[in-house]
Parts: structure tokens; C-alpha cells; sequence
């Protein structure tokens, strides 16, 4: 018979981060840029009071334990007290993407069944479009002061967030339940089919948050400045509001305007050190760097994920900035973190060609995330870096069914990620594609990836898309979607021959097209799917 | 009714740790300074093997679940593999302080039953002299290869442990099982009473793996090196066989020579850059490193706790040497981290000596313990640096009971540490005496800490101990007991004039004696109540 343990058993709860950052770091700065417009200050000290009354707002509104909040809204500080006020006081806090449409939000806002909504100023107009078809919102918070509300509004009874707070007093406990009730949910942006929600549980949020924090992930340091530019809405922020109050370290919240000139002022003026976004949102900023040949003066370290950040994107981090780049995988069924690239020690000595090449890759599982990848018969794949198979994960912040779902997603206890990789004998995985993103020419596998990082490192390509397009001989065969630069200049026989030596030549695209932009999802990837139904007729010069 | 998560629940198992360390970071040295004398190089791959081989071949002895292993070594490769070779089939693993007198070990082996120990070849003749009152010990496994197996022993029966370990093919998988189950045991060292046994689970030391790895604590990265020096068997080595193997760095494990010379080699042969120990270690360390005029190459960052560090030390690693020092605070009841001293961002422009004053604290908590101090009735005091009272703790990874003892440790669900401290506003602790070492002057408290910090600072002392002694007006007053550095002359006018201005004058030592050594307990602490013994007939000057 074993013999258990003699520890305190405190279940891990999501207030207790906010706690800790109150009574250890009270004074540290919680900084927001304002949909209001203006810059607001204000701290970890004060982020828990108001957290704790607007948890009592909540419960004199009615709200009961497991209700659903849903947030529309950017990255601010009252969504973060959002954060910590629903989950901590049992309620759950559902972020929802504001870039989708009406009746996908509607959607979602009905299927989660959200009692109340938390809104920024100028998403209202959005709310104001679906109200009427999302019966369970008893109520609609508008998240600014007295005098920003709206004089005349098309949502009935819009209540006014500082109104509430007001209205209480502080003097709240934080409750202490089971560690695996829900915290939060987060719907997956739904590219294909309906969205689902992830529920994240209270427990596999604060292991998610230690493991987040580590050197080895994301090593976030007291000292460090934190500007999550991944939105709030968007798996969490992939952490960072729950991360930075383990750290206690100042936070940057961006608010809405991501374009490079706003993120680089933003960065220099609360001299941001730590960052973390999508590749999108880089391009923006480094072109926008690039073209008024500007410096960072304290940024050192940006982690980026959500989609495979292309070579290019590194090297010019790297070499012109000095600005260290975690390429990071993870997805919503997630919460989202499951690996970063970082070097070993034998990797040190290496020539800066051979370490970035490590670096390319999306970096080895975080303790806590099991990975695999397997065969179109589930049968285990070597971890050779060659061999490419579906890759399947398990761990404490890894779903185990969605919401309002009944099929279970799992194989065999793993979650299918639905991402194509390999893995190298030193644990590093590489996305090679999405499974439904993959060439499949003549049965043959061609990586879409590959050959859209082939093209971003091309000087007069600023964005490109790789996909297939119809073939009669081969069934599938890539065509490239190129956005170029703006001001330069490269024909269609430039850009393939560009790709001489650098892939296989039967892997080379057999067309280009050129476009000015090219549609991205709601949470800033390439949108293939679109993309393919544009170029559905596209006929191909090799057919 | 609150709502559910809906993540995958799988328990915290140390097993975990070391299949991630094997899996991703397989290659990684694990060096080993061996009671046998020579270097043994291993690597996380293959302690991985090897510990599962060990399960096997202690199932093979008929170990069952929940069976104690003791085990009597010093830090090496074969008792790390027995840290997860027990823990993780289930067993528990015991680490025994052989620095503690044969009678007191068979008390603890005793009270643990232990059914089989494991022993490091030059303690085997301890284990001959207590093995005939150990009857729960069924088996004695030497840690060494057949060719070092003793000729005769008087321990009936002893095995080898290469043999047992080459008799099993390692085809075992690690079971998974209830997280609440005990992982390992620890002895307090019993200076007052009995020894009283703290019994870790699994998941409060994963939980205490991952808050010690962050940046705000030992900031543990996969490129360093960590020696920890601090034994094994003190607090499982502050938690460092398993931050190292979530981490995956490379381990160096120094074995029984502690002394100045031994250490400085090994850590310059191998390329440490961070390490852990008590006071009196870091004493021989630098002491060797001043008298042969060397400097440290790679070593960048020590760990120290155990006790209270001296200012002065901190100074001469930092200044000097140029090596961080973390001053940490912990207890066996504690896994053992409660609290790091580390700087916040608003420190950072402060003047050096400003730094160093706040680095001499304790520091603060770490996420996943709470602290607090308490006065006489049990109130609790402000966090005004200024008050001082009995420090309180709680958490994931504290103690809720002893092993075998039935009365609770825990007053109003808090454990009270026997420490006194103080907390600023900022959260940093510090520790102004053991409770029981406090010397009540009249009613008030002189902190024997203090006292002894600044004897430190003397430039010809080389340990320092005030106690109280007995004063007929007073009931007690400081009495100072001094070993000063070899060839170095000090009066006691001279060292009672030194402070002069760095304290209160009521609290000056009434009287100074000269010793050639100062005692220390089994875990490398001034030994205060033998001291109050040998001097409990002191006269004081002053008397």
C-alpha cells in the first residue's frame, strides 16, 4: 500500500497570482494604452482592489459561480482585472475575438451561454449589432468611466464599469475551491466549421503560468518590462497577464492601434524590454523601424508564435536589431504554450548560420507538454528531424474535450494538433505545415512553409503564401501568392528562380501571382482557406 | 454550480522530470566526483535507463509500493538515480544525514522503517555499527561495482549495486498513480528533541521544481552548469536534482570533499556557473581562493541558505569575485525554498552599497508560498521592516504534518518556522534570529544574527557566534565567540570597539572568548545550543 505524502494541499488558484504580485510587488506599473486615447498608469496594488470589487459588482449583478463573462476588448488593464475578478471569484472569463464577425461572435456568445458582456468603447457599435440575438446576456458593461459613456446607445441598459466599481468597496476574500474548475474559455477561431471552445481550468492555468515563466520558455524576470502584443482575446495572451503577475514584472498593454509606429513609440517611451506577437505584427513593426531607420534602445527578446515566423524575420531581428527571437508553437487546445526554440550549450560554439538554423525550428516541448508525431496509422515516427508525421500532444493545459462537444477530439489519449512536423534527435520540432495546408503533389508531400520562407527571404517580397492549386497530372501542385514590398520590383521568373538550391527542384512553385494583400484570420494567420477558394480556377502554366 | 475545466488531468509524477530531461536533453553530462576517487561522466539518457533498472531490481527485493529506501551517500550519479528510481515506482525515497551520530541514524531508520538502504562505499562501516538495531532493513546495497565491493563487511548479506542494476533490462515503465502519494522523506536535524521526519509528494515537489527554476529564484538555464553543493541528504540538495533535470542543464555532483580546494578544481574543470551551500562551505571556498590568489572562470552565480549569509560574504563574492549571490531562506519543512533575495527594477539604479543592503535580506517569498509574521498572541504584524515576530508560512510545498507524530505543527493553518523576522514594505524578509537563540536583554530582543554579522566584518575573524549568557540583572546578555582567521591577531577591546556606531550600545556583547573552533550541527549550522552548554558557566565581565 503507498504511503501518501504529508504536504499542505492548497488548491492552485488563479488569484492567488494576483495576491502574490499585490503583496510583493504593489507598487510595479501596470501601463495601458487607452481606446479612450490616453496613456493610464496604474499598479499590481491597485489591479487587485479593483479586481476584488469588481467581483463584487459581478455577484450584486446577479452573476453565480460558473456563469460565463464574456470580454470584448484589448489589451488593457480592465480587461486584466477582468481576468483575475471573474475566474477568481468562480466566475469564468470568456475573451472573445472582436475581429470576427457578428454572427460568428453571436454564434459563440450563444453557445457559451455568456451572462454578461464586458466591452471596450469602440467595440460597442459591434455589441450593438448582435444583442438582439444573444437571449443569455442579462447585461452589458461598458468598460470606461462616467464620462465616456455613450450618450445614447443601441444596447439597452448599457451599465458603465467605473460606475460598478465604484459602487463597492474592496472588502472581498477571494474564495478558495477545486483547483479543476473552470477559469476560463477560449473559442478557436473556427477557419473550418463551427468554433469550439477550450475551457481552461484553474490548475492547468497556474502550471501553465510556472512553466511559461522558466528560462528555458519565455524567462520572464522582475526586471523585465512586458508588452504582450498578442491580444488578450487570443488564447490569453498566451499567458503573459497571468506570467507577468507570478514575476511581477511591469506590464505594457498596447490597446488597439498595432501598427509598427504605435507598437515602436509605445516600446521606447515604457522602455519595454520583453515582447511577444505573431509574425504579422512584426512585419509591421520592423518596416516601419527599417524605413525611418530607428534603433530600439531597450528591447532585447520577442517571442513570436501563432504562425511559423519565417528565417527572414529572425535574421533581421537578430543581426540588425539585436533583438533575440523565441520562435514558440502553441495553439488554443494548448493555453497555448507548448515550445519554444532556444539553444543548448554544445549549440553556443556554433557558427551564428548553424544556431539560427536551430532557431528556425519551433523548439522543444516545455516540461509539462508531451510531444509525438505519427504516421497516417497513428504508428510513432522517429525523432530523426527527417521523418514527417502528424504531431500529437498531452499534458497538464492541454484540452481533454471542448465545450457543448461530445466527440471526444483525443487519439489514443493524445490531442492531434493537426500540424504537420518533425522532430530532430535533440527534441527540436518543426512545423512543416498545417495537415490541411500540405502539397500534396503526385503523393508526394511538399511543405507550404518551406516554400513561403523561401520567398520572405526575398528583399522585394513583403508577404507570400504558398498553396496548392488544381493539377491534372499531379492532382496538386504549389502556386505562390505573392504581396510585393512597397516600391520594389520582382517578376514571377525572379522569384522562382530564386529558389534555385534552396529546395528540391520538383518542390519549386510552378506559378506566381501577385496580389495586394493577402487575407489573414481573425487571429492574424495567413487564411489558406480563402486563399485556396480565390484561386480555385487558377490555371496553372504547367497544366 | 460552478462550471468544470475541461483539460486532460494527469497527476504530477517525478518520474516526469527525468523522462523529459532524457527525452530532450539526453546527451547532457552528469559528472560525478566519486567516493571511489576518480571523475564519472554520465548523462541524463542514461540515469534515465539506469533508474529504471533500479525499480526493477528493487522489485526484485521485494520492495512494494510505499516502501522506504534509505539511502546514507553523498551527491553523485548513483544517488540521483535512486532519487527517481525510488519516487518513481512508487517507493519512497529517504535521504539520511550520515554526519549525525550511529544511534541517532538507527532512531531515524527506525521511525522511517526503512526496508533497504543504500550506502556510499567509505559509510559502510557507519552502517556495520547500527545495522543489528535496524531490523526493518532487509537488504544493504553498496553503491559501488563489483570491483569495489569491501572483502568482508560485517553487514550480513550486502549487495552490489552494478550488479543489481546489471541484472534488469531496464523495459519498465514508469507507473502513473495518485500525485498525493509520498516521494521522499527528510529528517529535521533534531538539535532539539527528536528528529521529525517531513514527507514530500510528488506534487508538492514538481510544484516546488518549477517555482525554483524561475527567474525570481535560482533562474536555472538549460546552459549553465549547477553544482550543488549542498548534500543530498540535506532537503533533497534544496530541490536541485529535479530543477536541473526540468530544466536539462548539466549536473556536477562533488561527492564528500567539501573543502576549499576540492571545490575550486572540480568547479573550474567543469565549467560550473551556478551553485548552492550553506555559509560555512562558501567560508573554505573563498578562503582558498584569497590564499592562493585565484579567480573563478565560469562561476557566476551561488545560492546560499541554509543560515543567515554574512554581509561580508555577499560583499566579497560581488566585489571581488564578481559572483551574484542569491541570499535564500528555506527549511526542511519548506522542500526547502520560501524566500530569494533579488532585486526589483527600482533598485537597480541605486548605489551599490544600497544594493547590497537589500541582497543581505531573505527576500521574498516565491509564487506558491505566503508568509507572514506573528506576535506573542498570534497577530499579525506589519510589513514595516521594522517589526519583528515569529515568521509563519504556508503553501503548496509546506509541511501539514510529521511522519509518525500525531499532534499538528500548524497553528491557525499556518506552520510556524521558529524563525524571527522582520518584512519591509517591498516584501523582503529577514531573519533576525532563531527564536530560540534570541538573547532577551531585559525584556528586549538583541538579534544574535546581528551581532555576529558585523564580528564577520571584522577583517581578523573568521567565524563568530553570540549567544546569551547568563547575567543576574539582565537575565541574559550577548556574550561573542570568536575564531579568529589563521595568523590574524584580534583583542577583545579591539572587536567590542568595532561596533562602535553599526549598532545599538545596549546591545554591544558584554564579553568576547577566543575558540580554535566554533561547533556546528550535522547540516553545517552554528551549533548555539551546545555553545550555551559549554558556556553556561561563563562569567561575564559585566556580571
Amino acid at each position: 500500500m503507498s504511503l501518501m505524502g504529508q504536504m499542505m494541499n492548497m488548491p492552485l488558484m488563479i488569484s492567488s497570482l494576483l495576491k502574490h504580485a499585490a503583496r510583493h510587488n504593489g507598487d510595479v506599473e501596470i501601463v495601458s494604452k487607452r481606446v479612450e486615447g490616453d496613456i493610464h498608469r496604474t499598479t499590481w496594488g491597485e489591479v487587485e482592489l479593483r479586481s476584488r470589487k469588481l467581483a463584487q459588482a459581478l455577484q450584486r449583478l446577479g452573476c453565480k459561480p460558473g456563469d460565463r463573462i464574456g470580454t470584448l476588448a484589448w489589451n488593457g488593464y480592465r480587461h486584466l482585472e477582468l481576468y483575475y475578478g471573474t475566474s477568481g471569484a468562480e466566475f469564468v472569463c470568456h475573451t472573445i475575438n472582436p475581429r470576427l464577425f457578428p454572427q460568428q461572435i453571436a454564434w459563440i456568445v450563444n453557445d457559451a451561454q455568456d451572462s454578461v458582456l464586458c466591452v471596450d468603447l469602440n467595440l460597442l457599435p459591434l455589441v450593438e449589432k448582435l444583442i438582439e440575438h444573444v437571449p443569455s446576456v442579462k447585461a452589458v458593461i461598458a468598460m470606461v468611466g462616467r464620462e465616456h459613456m455613450p450618450a445614447q446607445s443601441g444596447i439597452p441598459n448599457l451599465l458603465c464599469y467605473e460606475d460598478l466599481l465604484a459602487a463597492e468597496d474592496g472588502n472581498y476574500d477571494w474564495p478558495v475551491f477545486d483547483e479543476n474548475t473552470a477559469a476560463s474559455i477560449c473559442y478557436t477561431s473556427g477557419t473550418t466549421g463551427n468554433p469550439k471552445g477550450a475551457v481552461y481550468s484553474h490548475r492547468s492555468t497556474i502550471l501553465h503560468t510556472y512553466a511559461s515563466a522558466i528560462p528555458e520558455a519565455i524567462n520572464l524576470g522582475a526586471t523585465g518590462v512586458l508588452m504582450p502584443v498578442v491580444p488578450m482575446f487570443h488564447v490569453n495572451a498566451w499567458g503573459t497577464p497571468y506570467s507577468a503577475a507570478l514575476i511581477g514584472c511591469k506590464l505594457v498593454l498596447p490597446g488597439h492601434h498595432l501598427d509598427g509606429e504605435s507598437l515602436y513609440n509605445l516600446m521606447e517611451q515604457e522602455k519595454v524590454t520583453i515582447s511577444a506577437g505573431v509574425p504579422t505584427i512584426w512585419l509591421g513593426l520592423l518596416n516601419h523601424v527599417k524605413s525611418k531607420d530607428l534603433k530600439f534602445s531597450t528591447f532585447k527578446t520577442t517571442v513570436i508564435g501563432g504562425s511559423a515566423c519565417p528565417p527572414a524575420m529572425i535574421r533581421t531581428f537578430e543581426n540588425d536589431y539585436n533583438v533575440e527571437v523565441i520562435h514558440a508553437w502553441g495553439m488554443t487546445e494548448l493555453s497555448p504554450i507548448g515550445t519554444l526554440s532556444r539553444l543548448k550549450s554544445k549549440h553556443l560554439e556554433l557558427p551564428i548560420e548553424s544556431r539560427q538554423k536551430i532557431l528556425e525550428k519551433q523548439g522543444k516541448a516545455i516540461y509539462g507538454i508531451d510531444m509525438r508525431i505519427v504516421d497516417h496509422d497513428g504508428q510513432e515516427l522517429p525523432w530523426d528531424g527527417k521523418a514527417s508525421g502528424d504531431l500529437e500532444v498531452r499534458g497538464h493545459w492541454v484540452i481533454n474535450s471542448y465545450f457543448n462537444v461530445d466527440v471526444s477530439p483525443l487519439h489514443d489519449g493524445w490531442f492531434p494538433t493537426g500540424d504537420v512536423a518533425t522532430i530532430d534527435p535533440d527534441g527540436y520540432m518543426q512545423i512543416t505545415d498545417r495537415s490541411k495546408d500540405v502539397i500534396k503533389s503526385g503523393g508526394e508531400w511538399i511543405s507550404s512553409i518551406d516554400l513561403e520562407n523561401v520567398a520572405m527571404g526575398h528583399p522585394a517580397v513583403h508577404e507570400a503564401a504558398a498553396i496548392a492549386a488544381f493539377h491534372p497530372k499531379w492532382d496538386e501542385r504549389p502556386l505562390l501568392v505573392v504581396v510585393k514590398r512597397p516600391g520594389a520590383e520582382v517578376t514571377r521568373d525572379e522569384l522562382l528562380a530564386f529558389y534555385d538550391g534552396k529546395i528540391p527542384k520538383w518542390q519549386v512553385p510552378d506559378d506566381v501571382v501577385f496580389v495586394d494583400e493577402i487575407p489573414h484570420t481573425a487571429t492574424g494567420k495567413i487564411y489558406k482557406l480563402k486563399l485556396r477558394e480565390t484561386f480555385a480556377s487558377h490555371k496553372l502554366p504547367t497544366a
